[in-house]
């Protein structure tokens, strides 16, 4: 690595300029927090292509806290999906803090899966069966999110056991409410036994962006859950992830993150990356100071918000005359019919909904509106999702019905099957594997007869 | 319009999908707002391109009530500020209901922009001068946001004025913790005209628009307020824009909103379009019932959840090699130094901070990475962002300073004035106009002496 | 004044012992309030008979602030009746500080009258009418619970009406919850005028004497409001009285009470005396540091606590033998049946339910139960309450339903017009002006024929 | 019985008119509790004398539930005293249902110990010795509140066990904010099993009047805890004993009171009664339907408010005149003496603070006021109280060291042993055992050598 190293360099720059940061306490409601190294501090980012870029203390261990609480309310929505969990758990910020209580009145719901009682839910709602224990399986999927075996701080979980009251608490009292499948003990040993999960920076970067890359990791691209599991898991970071101060962080900095106790803190840019910060002194709201200003002078400093980004799309779609594609100066009637009445349109890049609608558009602003031929070229489009492709079939649909002709450029079959085209336009729409091929046929066409 | 006619279909069929739901009830505070048709039901939707579609009842007028909050806090945020609007009116979900008192303890401010004791705040940060009352200063923005000029109906504001005592109730009580610029009867006024303020649904759907589009309005070209401001909005409207709801619709919609009592209801995805309902039965919270329903089924139909965009970009980066560049077959010393030791590296569409990294890590991965050269091929780059324009820089100064020869095809100068170049990257950097010639030069370059 | 100067020495002694406290902070919202003298320390102590004992500067005048609440929430009790002020402000505790908000969920009216939300609310409910405008009812029933003319400081007056947003926007937020009959200017204004009324400590203890007199002055003998006000007021301080202190205050002093931000203080003991403090210096509650200690310490000291008050009643009844009336060794048949036969009961003291009740049991347990004569003897008793007769009516009633010979010695008529008791206990009781004659006329009948 | 029949009479007529209220939902959290008889309705009045009064199912035994607190309050404030229990359970109103969490911001404390949280603290700070477990010590502690030996429905008790999700919750939250000695799985158990005792309306009308008898049981003469503790009780009764309508219970009934699950229901008047009534259905705030009402018609009715009894004291003190001691017309100058120069001051019954004073205001008032004599009469006083007796002696040493002679008419040794009197009054004060005696000697000293 050498040009990137670049990156790494900004991230270094940051680690300079917040690790003579002295501000926050350590947690101190168990003795193992007290111990961890309070000039400990750590960053990393991993992108969707799975490159990792970190400085400092990004290979020290810690455990992973309040950090696991997304990713087992992942594994929960995975379980028994969305509809299920939200009877139990709700999705509203609680505007207050980590281990309020946040019943909500007459479901006796917790407010989030990002407050402790609605973990606790979450954690309760992951199968537990002889065969496969509900730890085994949390264990296995914070596993399957870093991309690599992790383990638990059995001292850290006897610790966490041995104080939890208040999560005994909100245990019994989430039961009360009628959550009859959630057994107060077990759920609350799990809890803990998944808060002390160990991890590092570099781990909880890879986790971030396994969200942020629609539940694949990137580093090993096994799908850990799936893209509308992630989306979810992600919303909800981004309204309670950061407690009561979610509203301020998601205008400020712009993405959607959680923090934990030991002083671990992931965000996560959907579709462009994962970060992650470990630093132990906490601001009085549990969040890591230092882990707090440096991902928020990185969005700030890199662009990163979530409203800003993505940059606008320069080019989805192209306008070309047949001028493009015959550049020799056509003399006859043939060349007038193809400069008059032949429009290209080239669309490039992952075609979605947004996509599609642009090349509808520029299908019908293309050549002669009402009787002439297009070219709609698809060899630098790299994807299609089924959205796309239902408005293209219907727009072209609508373009054929009208009476014009239509061809593609489509060596790639990125309309899908002959057969679905024909069904969804009403005829065979012809296809050529270049643009020249596919503007002298429509040429051709046109002249016709004439 | 006649393939983009299939985005009118959708919105169409969706229209036709929701126009029978009976439920809801009218909000009747004021008598004019029950003399709304509750049949009317009106969708739209605007592109980046300022691409209009819509159904039913788009042009239909009525007052905009809530929906100009966010619009009036951008308006403020361009006047003053974030850090003075901050100081005046938090931004966190309050988790109570739209006209709740939820003001901070301690400091007074009300919870968000979005509940009616913020956007009375918001309202009086606007500047106020005889010669540019705060109200017509409103009026213009909201008129820029929607592209064209809007006026007040003049029997709904008497009516709220009439009826507003819990909004008086709620500036008293903010200027009594201490927010003195606050003029009660002078903020609430201007609050009711603003609410009374009439609109469409189309009018809705650009000025969401606007907001996606970065504050630029799509159909006027006008900068009405910058891509900051319109991120700030985005975000508190994604936290805070449907009340106590805000979370549930943020996780099942995924699109930063806004409802008002009247019965309009916005969204926006941010670089992808605005969307605005109208129908006047409103839901327990307050929201239009088909609205509500017409916007998430869109989102989920359709795939626009804020969290699943964008796709995922397919082609930032390509490498190639040689071989594309030089196709006839090489025999001479050149040749093999030109295979073996120069890489090509193309860049595709806007660059960013994550594509920059992209191209980065692949200028490293091609070629010989140690000695050989590089060619940064930027000609299908749509544009650089500051940032990534920087870590281009950088990324390409290290390479230098590792003793590998760059070169980059730059016919449109994206890597910005030599000398910025030279200052940044510590030396001149070769830029040529055509892949061939810059391949060339490396060529003979790697060929040298020998 | 002499011996009773014991009971100056006693305010003295508690004056002496907290002179010197320097905690607290005076209010100073308004500049008039901050020139108070912070060393003023008055106490006073009015008894039911109208003795008026005092120590410090219980004659420095002061504004009346809070400590009017009580006082005109009795005169709107008087005024439209319980049930019609129970419309519009609640007698709950609101666990909250003064000027909280305390709205009851869904009627929107204000927990209390002793918060200022309540407060504004009972001072609307005063009657107000060009000939007899509220304001003026309110002034003059302040007068007539002190006994004296009292006035009203019209700079703080003023300073209040000019800092008075929070009660502004609570009369708001009241009408807007549908209290249509509150004009929120105008109770507001009469609100801050009712507070600016002048007073001193003694004057406090006098209006505090008022209300345990059963609404009597004890000075003046005017009947102020009814006992049964005074008894509903009483109630209410003594639950809501000292904002989010009641309940520790009356488990540890024992007594109705209400505190005022100018520094007074008054607590009642029913049918015992009134007591007020003045000092401004003020605990964080808003309670005068110096008035809280000493009412507190006379509390204890002289064991004024409201559930160990009343010293069990000693003797209401006793039980009497014909030996106590014929004294002389009787030897006949005539004597004999008097000793055996003719049980003798004396009341002494005011007669209510419970003393009536010991009388009626005295009445089946004296002399000889089934057949026997009794005779009641009313000389010593002072009083009978309406309720007190009734059950009396009624004993006697079953007594000689039963068979039994009554006669009363009741020279005073505490039984009531014969026609009444004829009416009540089916016959005419015998009467008779000394017990002497009353044993006597038993005796002859019951020796009778025989 | 006979004549206090009348009594019965009265608890009769109400129990006829609410006999046949149907309203009311009978508890169902456990099966047991669905059994008990709908149309069960007792009511239960026991005086200050032990005299017992009932109507209805006033023996039909049924567990005490929450009518158990305020005893239990009463014990643990018996072992560990009012500053230690205060230090883990407040005494202030909640605003909330009886099983509401309301802890207490910052300590952690349970807002008072009539609702479920403070109830299972009260109940944790029974001393639990294995000599004597804190069961044991509670069902004691019952059993000599009711005046007889009372046990354990077994069957509640182990369903309460079974369900007791939430109070296990507020259990474990009371441990989990520092409240170390409370064993949340033992105190737990304690609590349900002393909530499953059984009792009759009797029983409860026993135990409120030994509250009301300042702790001494009526019946059996035992004191069960002391006249403060008893005081204190009945304080928290009045501010918290109605749940979240315990303002409204005091305003309109006027007497401390606490209501169970089980349709139980107590209510006691200082020094005057206990009340209990038992009806299963119960109202939404979980309170008898027909024991609220017949409770509070009773009050009405018989006018047992708290703050309009006591009756107002008619005959403290007389002020007699040498006349009425020397009827026969005196002629010489000693008996003119006698008549311009000694005063009669003749007190009655239970002397305290309130009656002192108004003893010595009498003597100040009494015959010549500068340089006359003056007798007190004691003989009819029932009882001096420490702070009376303080008082008077103060108040006499003040006469004398005026110059005035007093003598005291004291057979019953009222004022306390000589050498007390004469510490306190500074003189020996002559005592004499009649009226006549004093005046005769105080005639004497008058006419003296002149």
């Amino acid at each position: 690595m050498n040009a990137a190293e670049a990156v790494n360099d900004a991230l270094g720059a940051l680690h300079a300029r917040f690790a003579d940061v002295r501000d926050g306490e350590q947690a101190d409601y168990i003795p193992q927090l007290t111990r961890a190294d309070p000039d400990d501090f750590g960053l990393a980012l991993v992108s969707m292509d799975g490159h990792c870029y970190s400085a400092g203390e990004a290979d020290t261990p810690f455990t992973v806290q309040s950090v696991s609480k997304p990713f087992v309310y992942a594994l929960a929505l995975s379980s028994v999906g969305l509809d299920e969990v939200d009877r139990w758990v709700g999705a509203e910020p609680s505007g207050e803090a980590f281990n309020a209580i946040s019943l909500e009145a007459g479901t006796g719901r917790p407010a989030n899966a990002m407050v402790n009682a609605g973990a606790i839910v979450t954690t309760a709602l992951v199968p537990d069966t002889p065969e496969s224990p509900a730890f085994d399986r949390i264990l296995a999927c914070l596993s399957r999110f870093a991309g690599r075996l992790l383990d638990v701080d059995e001292e850290v979980y006897a610790s966490e056991a041995a104080t939890g009251d208040r999560n005994r608490a909100l245990a019994y009292l989430i039961r009360s409410t009628g959550t009859d499948y959630l057994d107060p003990v077990a759920a609350v040993d799990t809890y803990f036994r998944q808060c002390a999960v160990r991890v590092t920076a570099v781990d909880l970067a890879v986790m971030a962006a396994t969200l942020a890359y629609g539940g694949v990791n990137p580093l090993t691209g096994e799908t850990v859950v799936s893209a509308e599991v992630a989306a979810q898991v992600l919303s909800v970071m981004a309204t309670c992830g950061m407690y009561n101060g979610s509203g301020e962080w998601l205008l400020r900095v712009g993405l959607p993150a959680k923090s934990g106790v030991s002083g671990g803190l992931i965000a996560a840019g959907p579709a462009r990356f994962g970060l992650a910060a470990y630093s132990p002194p906490l601001d009085p709201a549990g969040t890591s100071v230092r882990g707090r200003a440096a991902l928020g002078a990185l969005s700030e400093r890199y662009g990163l918000h979530l409203m800003r980004n993505p940059a606008l799309p320069g080019s989805t779609v192209t306008l070309a005359t047949t001028a493009d594609v015959l550049p020799s100066a056509p003399a006859g009637r043939r060349e007038r019919a193809l400069r008059e009445r032949v429009g290209i349109v080239a669309a490039q890049g992952a075609l979605d909904f947004t996509a599609a609608e642009r090349v509808l558009y520029a299908l019908d602003e293309s050549g002669a509106e009402r009787t002439g031929s297009v070219v709609l070229d698809l060899r630098e489009v790299t994807g299609v999702d089924s959205v796309a492709l239902e408005l293209l079939h219907a727009g072209l649909a609508r373009l054929v019905a009208d009476g014009r002709r239509a061809a593609v450029v489509d060596p790639g079959d990125r309309l899908g099957p002959s057969d679905l085209v024909r069904e969804r336009t009403g005829r065979d729409l012809p296809r050529y594997g270049s643009r020249e091929e596919a503007v002298e046929r429509c040429a051709q066409a046109l002249a016709g007869p004439g």
